[in-house]
């Protein structure tokens, strides 16, 4: 998607010099556009850890070029020094975030890559960059399609409504920045606004890391979307008073049954939905879909982030960026980074694919060589 | 309650001085302990208006220290003159805040008490300071009761769950800061903790003003209540995993068929703690009932805020407060303060004269003489 009238995606290796990979490092925004440059496969791991790269997507991407750094950086004195430097690099990539399960697949997806061409060293590398340039491609290509699908929904809404924008509301940042570009749960929303239907988004701040307020809005604004910054507390409020007509969150992991892992909060706005009536999407690429788990609440492991994150906020005071305490010293506080949102709670998952119901009947549907026996 | 070990209410007439009101000015808060005095009724309304004081108990008592303000302050060159400034005061006190009933509540019954107390001046004077005093005081004693008839639904649980901590989650601050002592939804919380019964007390932080991570964080911590912190996304995770023993929120204003108006964000929590079981009891004292009301939804009326309270975040930096933007400058933001959680959520109300069901019938039991006929 464009930034100041230019297109870019979230990572891309560097144009004279294919051996680095550049981000867009997102602690930054909205206020700063800055570009981080990685070379190692700690500078990787850094980079999703700490959050420079973040959201489902970006993150398997991000992931999918780290292991074609680990393998341009192994040692090449031997094919078993090669493969030991492979898997401790794996499993460093694999240990950064244990939420988003297409890291994992990232990896996975790599290895077997790497295994597939051979004892050699040369054809490894190649097949870890072709790798990787595949899953930022797919990435991309997932998210335009579930677009084309999601924008369907916006469409009957607005066909209802007359001239009146279509409000959609969403959670966290699922937008081109949470993935390599056009991102899920904003992809129906481009879509829309790029076809001249009228809409509007309720940006969820999402505390504490504030996604929604410093990315959303941020890409929205970018690409000219209308959007208002709401603090977490409010979308209930506006779900009972008609003030919504879609959600439409993403996901960092669901399971093939249709339960949801997304950033906390994610589960009190489908509770609110469903209070009111209100459908409630959710846009993924099949990446984020766990084929193994059956019951989300019970199996899907929910990430406890450092407290500080709730101390502290950061933003602009004039020129600077300046961090401020915002609780007692002596308060302790905590910090889960997500909630599983049960599917009886979910109107569909919106995937490249097309739209389907939160159910093992419905996602199997949409994907029959995931069937088992 | 204690403020380093020192008793405080947190509305008082100056000790050397009784035509100066004195309040903590809450804004300064968890950072520093500031005492502002009030001597106009345009200093009394700018202090209800701005958040010096909040909450619906403080409001009301400021509310009725601020008529015993108008009254000392009003001219004496006539009655009718009196009268006229009386009157003017009266609508420019009910105009800071629309949603608090017992704002209202409070001037009303001071015009009632100097108007019982003749054509004199001097009667209506003494009139008001004694009605002011009353007001303080009722709201304080009305809170003790609060706490000695709430503490028995935690010591419930304790009693179930033998050496554990009861863990009560609070959103917003219906803390002491919010009335004029002991608050409401704290006040069983108090009354637990100082009967050495075990208690943990889940903090939302309560965006955009953050009186959670402010105030209540602040008052539990010198009182020593064990308590943590979150953001307002987190309560509905900990209730589907059966961290939350108790919800007990305060109430701006109960309808008497027992829908609540509370700071927004409250009706996300009553639906996930219908949806997972968990006993959800709003405190309040009866000054805060409107008494003709029917339809909390269709009728209450919810206060939007500026927007800069959701766009600018202020906390400290090194020893400064400092403020900082939080989201990006071209974006809009919309900042509802309340939300209306319809009785059919609501366990059960905690007032001065005991708990009841959420229901014109409950209410109607522990207040006989309100009902019409």
């Amino acid at each position: 998607m464009n930034v100041h009238g230019e297109h870019y995606r979230t990572i891309w290796l560097k144009a004279d010099d294919p051996t680095t990979v550049q981000i867009i490092d997102q602690r930054h925004l909205p206020f700063r556009f800055v570009i981080e440059d990685l070379r190692t496969v700690e500078e990787v791991a850094v980079a999703i850890k700490e959050m420079h790269v973040r959201g489902a997507g970006l993150i398997g991407a991000t992931a999918g070029y780290g292991m074609y750094i680990a393998a341009l950086t192994a040692p090449r004195t031997a094919l078993s020094d090669f493969q030991e430097a492979i898997q401790a690099a794996a499993s460093r990539l694999k240990a950064t975030r244990p939420t988003a399960v297409n890291l994992a697949w990232a990896v996975e997806r790599q290895l077997t890559a790497m295994a597939a061409a051979g004892d050699d060293i040369e054809a490894q590398i190649e097949a870890a960059a072709l790798t990787a340039q595949e899953i930022a491609d797919e990435d991309a290509d997932f998210c335009r399609r579930i677009g084309e699908h999601g924008v369907k929904l916006i469409e009957e809404i607005a066909v209802r409504k007359g001239d009146a924008p279509v409000n959609v509301l969403t959670h966290c940042n699922a937008g081109w920045l949470a993935f390599v570009d056009y991102g899920t749960a904003t992809a129906p929303i481009y879509a829309a606004h790029d076809k001249g239907i009228p809409v509007h988004v309720w940006v969820d701040e999402t505390r504490p890391r504030n996604q929604g307020a410093r990315l959303t809005a941020w890409e929205l604004g970018q690409h000219g979307v209308p959007h208002t910054v709401i603090v977490d507390n409010v979308g209930g409020h506006l779900m009972q008073h008609g003030m919504v007509d879609l959600v439409i969150v993403g996901s960092d992991r669901t399971t093939y049954t249709g339960d949801v892992a997304n950033k906390i909060g994610t589960y009190l706005k489908a509770l609110a939905a469903n209070d009111n009536g209100v459908p409630f999407y959710v846009a993924l690429p099949s990446s984020t879909i766990d084929w193994e788990m059956r019951d989300g609440l019970a199996e899907i492991p929910i990430e406890e982030r450092d407290a500080t994150e709730v101390r502290i906020m950061d933003g602009r005071s004039g020129d600077e960026i300046r961090e401020i305490l915002i609780m007692p010293e002596a308060s302790r506080a905590a910090n889960f980074a997500f909630d599983v949102t049960p599917s009886r709670l979910v109107t569909g998952l919106i995937t490249e694919r097309g739209v389907c119901a939160a159910s093992e009947a419905g996602v199997l549907g949409l994907y029959p060589e995931k069937r088992k026996e």
